[in-house]
């Protein structure tokens, strides 16, 4: 039986702890293909590149049997010419990440790594979407690679529903604390209060630095907040149709 | 009575002719402050910047009694500093636009001017995106106006449900064809095949431009693509949540 082929794909750049992380256990999978960004694109949501040219090449940057190629593009732009031009025939599965911080609730539009996944799925191609809420660098994956295991075992076993990703949220190692299991979960009503930092250059003119707090005002017993709080892994099917079907009718009515 | 506060903002940059038209119609409406790109930012989707810093300044472009600031940022950027630092109020209204060329069924998820939009809805802002199915810089927006105004009065005055977006797009001009009405509708499962352009730079490196097809085979009566196709005004109704809730159960039984 021919082996699945599964291609990888992230947002924190080729040379990540996280997509290495990730390689290595795709790896026990199946044939492994990384088309992945030559640097950082964290927080590049859907973008892909019209007004400039994207360079693409072949690189080996450890032992494993996987074939890779560095990207100057966004992550969703390494989806299109993995689908496209690289990969030979079409995957059995994409999995992105291990994003190094996490993509839950509203951050998964912002998201270059969910963003990838979804194009994927927009490709026809099975997709999960891996991310820690862990920002170091030095993050430890441990305790995240039997739970990656299992879905990415679950998904190539069963499938996904036609353009459906999965949003996959690890909660953060704390020692002394097992995480619980996995909770399917939706997508919880947070988003981000901008505080932006004003600044003067040397020359005084002035210039921003985005940040930002985290605001949560969802009480869902259902939401993948509230899994992450309670220490499981949170699930959220994800899906590109953005129609709110609810409110058709009520829009008929005044437009 | 206070007049309504608006916010226009677009992806192709503060000197396109689309949004130099959608200032001139929001000025008919109320207070106008407009915060938009420096230059054009067409597919960047979501993006926001994290890496880099943001500048926006005060600019003059025409002499309408708006306020505009032009910003080095993408189109969300442009939204958050907007709500968070530059308007000295909420607005009553975002509407972002007139992007060139369309918007509908899957193109809302590349937008910077819906992700604008949506970005709006995400902070408590009724908001509408507005594209003309035309890419030329000398697009004839005569046959627009009616239609922005009529949706524009709507949202004044009914407001949106909250979290919602709408995606308007409008038929190009054509010369002894009249717009039949508006449809509101849902995103049709349309989608892009790419077809990479691969060339040799003189140096003999391998570098490759993005184009595509876009294939619409989505048969429904109710579609955004049905509507434009029929020579009617498209507007979906968009939401912010990806959770596909239908399959929630479905995979519960397999993870």
């Amino acid at each position: 039986m021919q082996k699945p082929l599964i291609l990888v794909v992230n947002d924190d750049g080729i040379n990540a702890p996280g997509i290495r992380k990730l390689i290595s256990i795709m790896n026990e999978f199946g044939d492994v293909v990384v088309v992945a960004p030559d640097s950082p694109q964290s927080g590049k949501g859907h973008a892909i590149t019209l007004e400039s040219i994207i360079k693409c090449d072949k690189i080996n940057i450890d032992d494993g049997p996987q074939e890779e190629y560095s990207c100057s593009g966004t992550p969703v732009d390494c989806v299109k010419l993995a689908l496209n031009k690289i990969l030979k025939r079409k995957p059995d599965l994409c999995v992105s990440g291990i994003n190094h911080g996490s993509n839950s609730s509203i951050n998964v539009i912002y998201s270059g790594t969910m963003s990838a996944a979804i194009e994927a799925a927009l490709g026809g191609v099975p997709s999960i979407g891996f991310s820690l809420l862990d920002y170091s660098l030095e993050a430890d994956f441990s305790e995240s690679e039997k739970f990656i295991r299992k879905i990415t075992k679950s998904v190539l076993d069963n499938g996904l529903p036609g353009g459906i990703s999965l949003n996959v949220n690890i909660p953060k190692s704390v020692i002394g604390k097992k995480i619980n299991g996995i909770k399917i979960c939706r997508q919880a009503k947070a988003k981000w209060i901008e505080e932006f930092d004003k600044r003067q250059d040397p020359k005084n003119n002035t210039y921003y630095w985005l940040t930002g707090k985290f605001v949560n005002s969802d009480n869902g017993e259902d939401t993948d907040e509230r899994a992450l709080e309670n220490h499981y892994v949170s699930v959220v099917p994800v899906q590109f149709d953005l129609t709110a079907y609810q409110e058709i009718s009520k829009i008929n009515n005044f437009i």
